[in-house]
């Protein structure tokens, strides 16, 4: 019945078909490279601009925070995935779209021209009105942020080797995530698993493992989008891998000192954002209202257009999409992936003159979270898995999906050597704040 | 007859044996991880003193700066190397020692008391005093310096791309490479196979197989160290590959616009340092002249102790040793490795109250430089190889050589791929001037 309704509603744009059209793809993460892809033997002149020349593996980039995985392993050169006659990489920030010229505005102060607009923009952190928080609470969403992440965690172990003060040591061996969603588990069992294993016997001044692992969430449940038992699970193993976990408990404040939880300050000199996404600023862009209870992300038609403007399409976290289940589509690595391939496909058919009008249907494949060296859960279309096989599940799907052969082979070796040893080869200290 | 000379001039020091005696170790590269680890076992308390977190593989470390590795490929963490239960490992910078008090000083104000004193400090790149050419004309000696150099190369094809000016993008697709030793060739060769080869797909406004790559060596042939014959090899085989090379030419400036060589301005963007090293501080920490004709290294009885102070030993880079041939030791990574070794086991038996006079004999398995993708030079032991078969060699001893065995598998798979497809994955854009 829902399924119908969407069938119906879908139109076609009134876009043209222009098989040579100009097509300007902003953002490479999972949801614009589908789109890239999808059209690199078509005739279009595509146009692929992002802030970063890597496209990134999101889902494994807490392993480069809590310095299992090397930033190699899980981000790709685009150059290297968008190869073929009309395609062109761009480096530069989008600043603004102008839908009446066409023509997308960089920071490095170039326009883009467009025939058709595809903004797959991504999102970030979201800090609830508390944007001076991110500098002191890093969310992992670049591998930049990743570095920074891992730098703070292991100076924080190296500063407490050498600190004479018990209450300052405390502080920089507490450890605060804020979130208890995906990220935020599977940050705190990367960290708990860092203390409590691989780095147990590096010091001597200090007991690794008697690290405080605190994660803050919210609500009254781990993991709140997946079914409640799983949260209960969550919870469980993270307490049993030495991970302290606070439900019903509000941040209220963030400084370099630590935060302050429920009235209550804790001392910490690393605190980790994982506390609910929202789209990068796609609405600002281009002038229009964010979608009610969207995050910022933008209100589209069933194939991804906006109603003002057909020929721009949002993709991925920054767009708003009601399922047929009557929920958003969730702002999930899959969701984006899938959508950047039907609007890959749908932008190819249309080029070439074909009318589709087959609709976005999301597969859910399922989704998972991994917990510490030997655990995870997992809810695969409805069927709820937990523990070792959930984890060794996880493990598969991951590096099934990695993009490229190498990396695959790459972090497999990472993976099972660091588990056979609890040794994390890319506990290295490189950058500066 | 120049071996027995060794022997003769060779004495005890006056150390006492003290079992546990406090040592300290400062720098942990090939010199200083080689002692830690031969004292590993013994009574001493030794702490390990470096800047750094980790130890790194330097002769691989031009492959991270040409986006061939990952830093996690030719780097450990030092606190995974040197275990047991009397060694630290302290990540400072040393200022200043003072003999008197016996207490080595550093930047965090802290002092570090010692009955034994091993300098393993290394060297750093000689600027021949234009200390301020440093910035714009990177090294690769840490980790960041390799960074710093791969987020240069990449950022100069990026600007490249998107660039209107025909004569700034020439400037951007210049590389000069500065120093036409081991570095140097190696640097020069890996800069034209990334250019010539894994990029040339890659952008669609330069061909980056047209990029100018600038090999200046201010004596008459390139790898002076070498037989003269590979150095005329290795001359062909960079031009064969791409790389232009300009004997007899001196940098006389170096800015931000490029360089003078020999009189004539050469404009490029990127300019690589590869011209000789200089100990570091060593001698100005001790407060003693450096040997004379040693780059800043100190000169160090058969033992590797100081003649002023007994009890403190310089190995490595920052050692100036005359060897049985009449010439100093080279400041090579094999040198101080057998350095480490052999003053490792001389603490460890003194220590146990064995008293050892044999003197330290370097066995020189050969030197060998890469030149591209299928090239190399070699001399073993008087006998010299080049082409593909040194190449072979050169990738075989540098995997068996590479710390731990993770790393080693990784990087022999990364090669793999890399030679297989020219694919290099590691050259990511991450981090800031």
């Amino acid at each position: 019945m829902l399924m119908m309704s969407a069938r119906h509603t879908y139109q076609r744009s009134s876009i043209m078909e222009i098989p040579d059209a100009r097509i300007v793809i902003v953002g490479a993460g999972f949801a614009g490279i589908e789109v890239a892809r999808a059209l690199q033997k078509s005739r279009a002149r595509v146009t692929v601009i992002d802030r970063n020349n890597y496209s990134l593996f999101q889902p494994l980039l807490y392993q480069v925070a809590t310095a299992a995985l090397s930033p190699g392993d899980v981000a790709v050169p685009i150059r290297a995935l968008v190869h073929g006659p009309g395609m062109e990489v761009v480096l530069d920030e989008v600043t603004a779209v102008d839908p009446g010229a066409s023509v997308v505005k960089t920071a490095s102060g170039r326009d883009f021209p467009y025939d058709i607009l595809v903004l797959a923009a991504g999102s970030t952190y979201n800090y609830f009105g508390h944007d001076d928080w991110r500098q002191t609470a890093i969310g992992p969403k670049t591998l930049n942020d990743a570095l920074a992440i891992r730098r703070r965690l292991l100076l924080a172990f190296e500063r407490a080797e050498t600190c004479a003060d018990e209450a300052e040591r405390r502080a920089l061996m507490t450890f605060v995530i804020v979130g208890g969603g995906p990220t935020g588990v599977e940050v705190a069992g990367a960290i708990a698993e860092l203390a409590k294993a691989s780095l147990v016997r590096d010091f001597r001044h200090i007991d690794t493992a008697s690290a405080r692992i605190l994660l803050v969430e919210a609500g009254p449940r781990l993991l709140p989008s997946f079914d409640p038992h799983l949260g209960d699970y969550a919870k469980m193993a993270l307490e049993k891998i030495g991970v302290e976990t606070r439900l019903d408990t509000r941040i209220e404040d963030v400084d370099e000192d630590g935060v302050v939880a429920n009235g209550e300050r804790i001392r910490s000199k690393v605190v980790i954002w994982g506390a609910g996404v929202k789209a990068n600023p796609v609405a600002g862009w281009l002038g229009v209202e964010p979608a009610k209870g969207g995050q910022g992300s933008v209100a589209v038609a069933p194939d991804f257009s906006l109603k003002q403007f057909p020929n721009i399409h949002v993709i991925g976290d920054a767009a708003h999409l009601i399922a047929p289940d009557g929920k958003p589509f969730p702002k999930l690595a899959a969701v984006a992936k899938q959508e950047g391939q039907y609007l890959g496909r749908l932008l190819r058919d249309r080029l070439a003159g074909r009318v589709t009008g087959r609709p976005f249907v999301y597969r859910d494949f399922g989704t998972m979270a991994t917990i510490g060296r030997s655990s995870a859960i997992a809810n695969l279309r409805g069927f709820n898995l937990k523990g070792l096989f959930a984890w060794l599940l996880w493990g598969a799907v991951h590096i099934y999906y990695l993009i490229g052969f190498r990396n695959r082979l790459v972090v497999l070796i990472n993976w099972l050597w660091a588990w056979l040893t609890y040794a994390r080869g890319a506990r290295l200290l490189t950058g500066k704040e």
